[in-house]
């Protein structure tokens, strides 16, 4: 037996048991003739003593031990003279009668604490030893929890967990698909899921009624800091439903969740139509923990002879309150950081609103003070608050403007990562124009219904034809998004015509799907959420890298194991590809 | 709103009741002015009037309603005149007041029946509709019930459920890998798990200490009636244990699990070490729904003057009792089946116990009625038994007998589907010799510990070495297999040249796992069950495929969405790879 507790659960209540324990060695002091060895498992810190009065020859043994030895002990639970009670151990040590080395240990190359001194690439490619920290580990285990809970709640309202296959067809609408060669059916590939939509659509077909599966899911893109080349969602459908059903039932999910899981009463979630989004905060995924809501100028500022407002679509800023002390370095910072390439802003027009109630603008050639008297009222100054604005074309304003709130809203303060502000954003545009391939391309998915209203616009006005599509946003990012489906043969077939699909790619690539339509489809819909991103909410992180246990790096690489790797010619011969340079 | 209640829920206490119901056509008929329609959704049927008297138009309406048309009506729940008992909402109507159409439906090319006239081909091509017919969605079902208790087991013993990757790298030991292309790596490779054996083990070298999963693994096989290229294993893994520790844990799991999900107790799972399931039932994975045991008779009926046992390696027999009755047709029958080449063996010798208490054999001419009298003790036979009898080289004749005990079995009546006889088998040999490479390999895989008392055997018999291997059987199928693992790189490099492994190959494929041992490994072993066949052993089938949502064929096509299928010549090229002829 190696134990009989583990190293978190010995306390007072067992002084004088005979215990066996294993676990690792996070450190180890002399002091006189005794040594303190802290002995560790996943669920704990165990202190063990050696005393060279009792036992010489134990005590040195345990002094030749090295950090992550591997041990196993038998000994006596007594009381700790000098406690601890920090930790649920700290009452009591182990009076060791016995010592096996289970393993010894190489120096670690980072050291195994909380704060290590490792740092990206060492940890990953030692990510074994990077997992045995206690944040990493806990971002984990969290994991776990949240998964269990998902399930718990999908399966107390009727929803069956079904495995949709992972080698499929390759579809080449979406983003990029890793595909599979087949040996059996040479020339030929499957593709791995980029989601499981259509299989999830064919269930509701089938009559699952409601399904939901916690998924891995692939796409073949170019790689960030939050997106992994496989990455797992949590996948639900359900069928005579209507948007407002859905919404409720994951908003009660999401709910659910910080409550079972972080003790957090969310209240009821705000909705939003994604036309305000974008007129209030230029994106559609507000992060809604601070206000600081767009106030659009047009009115109150043209025809003054500023010709940078004048010759704008649109002037647009925001009210960063208690921001009037900014200095002009600061004031500096904030336009370098809006004029970055990656936002592309030509210039940040300010007004202050002094403490002595004056009103001071970058603008005061233009603006007088009754004009700026007008800026105060539209954005509800105060004194101490600093207005900031920006001119250009409607859709580049708004985006620069968004980067701007948010940056405003770090410095002050007001993203605080243990608040959460869940929100849904309503009624997305169906079709997005795809400027490079000089067509329309579907804004969620070919798969999404139009709102039935909207649908005579699908001729004339395609860009303003209204989606039944939802996302839910938790601190400006977006957690997951649906949609109701189309459930009708023709229908499908006109929006695929409207994606520039012919007829024949249309059958070719999701034939399946429209014969299946013919065969009595009921009305559906679904939602699909981003567990990993779910989990680095959840964890207070901003990257969904140390929410996996294995991940890869920017290149796709998977730095540890190192792959991928070239393989044999056998067995490239035998699936008849070969590489070319 | 699309329904207020399920077409499984309205009972006699809810006469009179306004409700709202969607769901499909099952089927419908006409009596006199009225038509009377079952509504099928995954809940249940309920019965719908309509009545010429009460509203003409609407009634026509109803008879116009094709097999699987989306309906909704809204009605009253009425009482029944004629009752139908055997489902919950039977005593009930629902007198419609409208109908709506929601999806149209051609007919079906077969019934939506629980026993349908769709054959295998069909039933693959449209599974959407297959899924409908209630044995094969009572199976996801079923399913999905297992994966809900097994989570729940294992969560409650700490088990965490961690996600490993499915992008990995290829290792040539074992099956064959599928592959996928990486285009940010030209040149290069990931695998598809065939599980997640190495990472299972760096989670426990992570101190997680009790790790599970419900994972997809891939196998580039050629397929057989109960294998699939995509299939589900239950995979864990724990640390600080032994053997003993695991049997528990996991006898616990499958009696849980025949506990909560099928209402069966199981009792103790008996053990059975390997070297006895061969000698006993000429098999690792035996049948233990029945006894007939393996009887060897060389001791008894050598020397005789008979060539065939004189030149035999091993006699062996099995005493189907009650068979004695068999004519010459059926006796000519198992000759038949035993001699096919799938099994091999040259011929069949048997021994009456009739009636009358006489014995009569059918090598009457060598063994005479003393002689037989020892048959008849070492088998225990009684009058009305029949002893069967193969002879050969004791591999071999060891697994002819088991097929011919199985056979055997089933004409007997002894392998009802709703017994269950669960079985560890135990301490199985850690190496098997491969013919064909001329070497060994490792009979469960290359990071099983051999048995300490053992290792000294590997240089001398490296055959006779056992291994801390075990195997659960249910009802003759192998449901689940594990080992304890090395833990120490020594030993690890060590069973990497037993097999053929140079030090380069076993560092350039394994090289981070036996790193990993080297900084402080603790003793770990886990298993890993094979989901979809627990599923249909639950369901009483003899195939996975109806217990997989979308199965693939024995050519590893999906023929619902025509996959695997050629890809877009951009796509390989940016792959930079090609298909060759």
């Amino acid at each position: 037996m190696h134990r009989s507790h583990t190293c978190g659960e010995l306390s007072i209540n067992d002084l004088g048991k005979e215990v066996i324990l294993s676990g690792w060695v996070q450190k180890s002091r002399d002091l006189g003739g005794m040594t303190f060895v802290d002995m560790r498992d996943r669920y704990g810190i165990t202190q063990l003593t050696f005393d060279s009065e009792d036992n010489a020859s134990l005590r040195a043994q345990a002094r030749e031990l090295g950090r992550e030895f591997v041990i196993k002990v038998t000994g006596k639970v007594i009381e700790r003279s000098s406690k601890n009670l920090k930790i649920p151990t700290g009452e009591i040590e182990i009076k060791v009668g016995s010592l096996e080395i289970l393993n010894s240990a190489k120096l670690p190359p980072f050291m195994i604490e909380d704060e290590t001194d490792g740092g990206d690439d060492l940890r990953m490619k030692y990510r074994y030893l990077d997992l045995r920290r206690n944040p990493v580990r806990n971002n984990l285990v969290l994991r776990h929890k949240m998964a269990q809970e998902i399930r718990k709640y999908l399966d107390g309202l009727d929803f069956i967990e079904v495995e949709t296959p992972v080698l499929i067809k390759s579809t080449p609408e979406g983003a990029r698909d890793f595909v599979v060669p087949s040996r059996m059916n040479a020339g030929e590939f499957y593709a791995l899921p980029q989601s499981p939509q259509t299989f999830k659509q064919l269930l509701m077909v089938s009559g699952f009624d409601r399904y939901f599966q916690i998924v891995k899911c692939f796409r073949d893109e170019d790689l960030r800091a939050d997106r992994q080349p496989e990455f797992t969602q949590i996948d639900c459908e359900m069928a005579f439903i209507e948007q407002e059903d859905i919404l409720n039932v994951f908003e009660g999910l999401i709910r659910q969740l910080f409550k079972n899981v972080k003790g957090v009463d969310l209240a009821e979630v705000p909705r939003m139509d994604y036309a305000d989004a974008m007129r209030l905060y230029g994106s559609d995924k507000p992060d809604t923990r601070f206000e600081m809501k767009f106030v659009e100028l047009n009115d109150i500022v043209k025809g003054l002879g500023f010709p940078v407002f004048d010759n704008a679509e649109l002037v647009v800023g925001i009210n960063a309150k208690g921001a009037a002390e900014y200095t002009r370095k600061q004031l500096d910072e904030l336009t370098d950081y809006i004029k970055r390439p990656q936002i592309g802003a030509t210039g940040l027009i300010y007004m202050r609103h002094n403490a002595d109630g004056t009103l001071k603008s970058s603008v005061d050639k233009f603006y007088n003070e009754a004009e700026l008297q007008k800026w105060s009222a539209a954005f509800s100054t105060a004194p101490g608050d600093l207005v900031l604005v920006l001119a250009g074309t409607t859709e580049k304003v708004r985006k620069q403007l968004n980067e701007l709130r948010l940056e405003m809203g770090t410095r002050l303060g007001l993203r605080d990562k243990n608040t959460f502000a869940p929100l849904w954003v309503l009624d997305f545009p169906l079709l997005e124009w795809d400027e490079e391939k000089g067509r329309y391309h579907a804004m969620h998915h070919p798969f999404t219904s139009p709102k039935p209203e909207d649908i005579a616009l699908l001729d004339t006005k395609p860009g303003e034809v209204r989606a039944n599509a939802y996302d839910m946003v938790i601190n400006g990012t977006e957690i997951g998004g649906g949609s109701i489906r189309i459930h009708d043969r023709a229908l499908q077939a006109l929006m695929f015509k409207h994606l520039g699909f012919s007829d024949v790619e249309a059958q070719n690539q999701f034939g399946f799907l429209m014969d299946a339509f013919e065969y009595g489809a009921p009305p559906h819909g679904g939602i699909a959420f981003g567990f990993d991103r779910l989990v680095s909410i959840f964890a207070g992180l901003d990257s969904i890298r140390d929410v996996i246990a294995f991940p890869k790096n920017n290149s796709g690489r998977d730095v540890m194991i190192d792959s991928p790797s070239v393989i044999d010619q056998k067995q490239l011969d035998e699936l008849k590809i070969k590489t070319v340079n």
